[in-house]
C-alpha cells in the first residue's frame, strides 16, 4: 500500500449463501469500505433533508448518495470543484456515489415517470415539466432554478461527476417508462448502451484512480433485452454494475424481473439496485446477488411521521404512523430495541405531538430512526449471510 | 444536602461590578444551577424548531424555556403530567423556565402587539384574533388548535405550569401595549398584581419545593407606576423577578426604561427581563442587575440566512446575512473563532448554498451557530464582571 497516493477501489466477496446468490463482501474506496449488502442514503442536494450528517454518521449511516443532476443546476459542478469538492462541501469523510441524473431529467421531465417506474409513490416535486428533447447528443431540458437550457450528455455528466467527486460514479442511461413496448424498450436500451459507452470513454481519459464507475443495465421486463444489456455491460471495464430501467409496475414484478437480471450480471462485480427500499424488495434484491440499494424513501417518510418498524411490532406491517391518534398517550418508545437517539430519549406521545404541532423536531428524531432501522436491517441481513441461515431470517420477516 | 429529597433553590451573588449594577451569580434549580447572566433559548411549544436539545447542550445551552400558552392549548397541562413532566417529554436534564402564557394571549390576540412592545420584528405567527374578553377572572380567549374556549385565570396557569413541571415558573400579567396612555397602563398594572397576587396563592397552595416563582413588574414607561409595581412585587415571598410590559418603542428608551426599573428591583433576588436579545441591550441589561434574557430571536433569524457574528467580522453590525450573494463563492467560516459544529465543519459558501435550495440544514447549522454565539457572549459578559473589566468589555462592543 505504501507508495499508492490514493487507496485503490476493490469488491471482496468473503461468504456466499448456500441457497441463494446472497453475499457478504467488502466494496472498497479512497474514502473508507463499506460491508454489503448495505444501504446508501439519499443527500440529494448535497444534504440530507432535516438531519446533519454528523447526525447520519451517529445513527450508523456509512454510504450516502447525492444527485448529479441537481447539483448540476445549484451550485454547478465547478463551483463545487473550487470550493473543493462535495466530500469537504458537505464534511462527509465517506464513501459518497453520485448517480448520473438520468432519471431525474426523464421523471421530472415527463412528470410521472418516477411513480411509473419505482411503483405508485407520492410524487412530491413540483417542478413543471422541464424535458425538452431527447437527441442522439444527449437529453435537452431547461433548469427548474433559472430557466437556463442544458444538454445533459454524457461526457458533461461523466465532467460533473468528476468535478462533485464522489467516489462511485454512474454513466448516463435513458431512463424508459414500463408503459411503453418492447420495441421502444429495446431502441431506448440501445441507445442507453451509447450513452455508456461515451460515458466509458470520457470517464477513462480523465481516469486518476479516485473515482469507480458503475454501467447500468437496462431493458425492461423483457430477458432476452436484459440478457443483450447484461452482455454490454459485463464486456466493458466497468467497475460496477447497477439495475435500471422498469421492473414491472407490481412489487411481484419487480422480484421476477430482479431474478431474471440477475442471471445476466458479471458475477464478481458490486452490484447495485436503483431506488429501492422495501424490506421484501430488499431480501430478495439479496437473494439476487444485490449488493447495495438506495432510495428517498426511509427518509422521506420519516418526514410525514412513519417509523419504519420490524413487522411484529407493526401488525404484520414494517411501519407505525406516529400522527395516529392512538399514539397520543402512547409512553412507549418507537422501538425499545432500537439505539437511535429518537428511541432511547423520547415516547411515541411526544413524537405524535410534534408532528401534530408541526415542530420540525419530529420529522429530524424520525431520520435518525429510520436510517438506524435500515443500518440494522443490513446488518441483520449480512450476519444471517456469514452464518448461513439466510433464507431462515427472509422468512422470519 | 442529605435528607432532603429535592435540591433547592438559591441565588447567590458572587461578584459585583463597581461601575454599575453588574454582577454575576449562580442560579441554583432542582436540576442544575447556571451562572449568570445568562441567556435563555426559546423551546416555545416543547421543543427547538430545527435542532434537537441533545444538540443545543453540544452548542452550549444551559437553561430554556418553553411556553404554557402554547403547551396548555396543546398537548395539554395534564396529559403531559401524565406523560412524566416536560423534562422528561423532551428529554432535557437542565433547568427549564415556563412562561406564564399572558403575552402570548394579549400579542396573539391583539394580533399585533407583540410587535408594538418588542419593537417592529416580524410577526411570524398567522394566528387570527383569538382574544375574546379580559375579565376580572381571566382572559378569555378561543384555541388556535381546535377553536374550545378557554379561561386564562392566575389559577389555571399555575396548575398547568405544576403539570408541565418547570423549575422556574412565572406569574400570570396582563401586557400593556405601549400606545395606551398612562391611566389605562396603571389599571392594567393594577389588574396585573391582582393576579400575580392569586398566582401567588395558587402557587404557594400546592408549593414542594420544585419549582420557584417569579412576579413580573409592570408599569410601562412610567416611573411612578415602576416604583409602584417593584415595591408590590419586592413585597411578596415571590423568588424572583421579571421586567414585563412596555419597555418604550425605541432601543434608547428600552434602556432608559429598564435602568428606571431596576431601581425598584429587590436587590437581592434573580432578576429576568423578557424577550430581549441584542447585543446592546444585553450589555445594558446586565449593567441595570439582570441576570437572565430570554428571546426566540437568535433561534428564530437562524432559520432565516441569520448568522450572529462578532460586529468586527460584520462592518459593525452583529450579523451576517448567509443568503448575500458574496457569500457565493466565500471559502471562509462564518466565524473561525467559533467552537460550534458549523464553524468547525462547513464554508460560508455551503451555508449560501443551502438557503438557496431551501435545505433545512442550513436552519439547523445556524441555530446551532447562534446558540454557540449567544452562549460565548454570555461567557464573556460574566467572565468581564469577575475580572473586574465590564465597563472596558461593553464599550469594546
Amino acid at each position: 500500500m505504501n507508495g499508492s497516493p490514493i487507496p485503490s477501489f476493490g469488491f471482496e466477496i468473503m461468504h456466499r449463501d448456500k441457497g441463494s446468490q446472497a453475499r457478504c463482501g467488502h466494496l472498497r474506496t479512497p474514502h473508507g469500505s463499506v460491508e454489503t449488502p448495505n444501504f446508501i442514503f439519499c443527500a440529494t442536494k448535497g444534504a440530507m433533508k432535516s438531519v446533519s450528517l454528523q447526525q447520519m454518521r451517529e445513527a450508523g449511516a456509512e454510504i450516502i448518495l447525492s444527485n448529479t443532476y441537481h447539483l448540476l443546476l445549484r451550485p454547478g459542478g465547478r463551483a463545487v470543484e473550487r470550493l473543493g469538492g462535495l466530500h469537504r462541501l458537505m464534511d462527509w469523510q465517506g464513501p459518497l456515489l453520485t448517480d448520473s441524473g438520468g432519471f431525474q431529467i426523464f421523471s421530472l421531465g415527463h412528470g410521472g415517470v418516477a411513480q411509473e417506474i419505482k411503483g405508485h409513490r407520492p410524487f412530491e416535486n413540483d417542478y413543471s415539466r422541464t424535458l425538452i428533447r431527447v437527441e442522439e447528443e444527449g437529453a435537452v431540458f431547461r433548469s427548474y432554478v433559472d430557466g437556463k437550457q442544458f444538454r445533459l450528455s454524457p461526457e458533461l455528466v461523466m465532467e460533473t461527476q468528476r468535478q462533485l467527486g464522489a467516489d462511485l460514479v454512474l454513466a448516463l442511461d435513458e431512463c424508459t417508462p414500463f408503459h411503453v413496448g418492447k420495441a421502444e424498450t429495446e431502441a431506448s436500451m440501445e441507445r442507453s448502451h451509447r450513452w455508456e459507452e461515451r460515458s466509458l470513454k470520457a470517464f477513462l481519459a480523465h481516469d486518476d484512480g479516485r473515482q469507480a464507475l458503475y454501467g447500468i443495465l437496462q431493458g425492461g421486463v423483457y430477458e432476452d433485452l436484459r440478457a443483450r444489456s447484461g452482455a454490454y455491460i459485463a464486456g466493458r471495464p466497468f467497475f460496477g454494475q447497477a439495475i435500471g430501467g422498469s421492473l414491472g409496475d407490481t412489487a411481484e414484478r419487480m422480484h421476477e424481473v430482479v431474478a431474471m437480471t440477475s442471471r445476466y450480471l458479471h458475477p464478481e462485480r458490486p452490484t447495485h439496485l436503483l431506488g429501492i427500499s422495501g424490506f421484501r424488495d430488499i431480501w430478495n434484491g439479496v437473494a439476487c446477488g444485490v449488493d447495495t440499494f438506495d432510495c428517498v424513501h426511509p427518509t422521506r417518510v420519516a418526514r410525514h411521521g412513519i417509523a419504519l418498524v420490524p413487522p411484529s411490532l407493526a401488525e404484520g406491517r414494517g411501519f407505525l404512523n406516529l400522527k395516529n391518534s392512538r399514539f397520543r398517550c402512547d409512553d412507549n418508545p418507537i422501538n425499545a430495541d432500537c439505539p437511535c437517539y429518537g428511541c432511547r430519549s423520547f415516547t411515541r406521545s411526544y413524537l405524535h405531538y410534534l408532528f401534530h404541532a408541526r415542530e420540525l423536531l419530529g420529522g429530524q428524531l424520525l431520520t435518525m430512526h429510520n436510517v438506524a432501522f435500515m443500518v440494522q436491517l443490513m446488518r441483520q441481513i449480512r450476519q444471517s449471510i456469514r452464518e448461513g441461515r439466510f433464507a431462515e431470517a427472509r422468512k422470519e420477516w
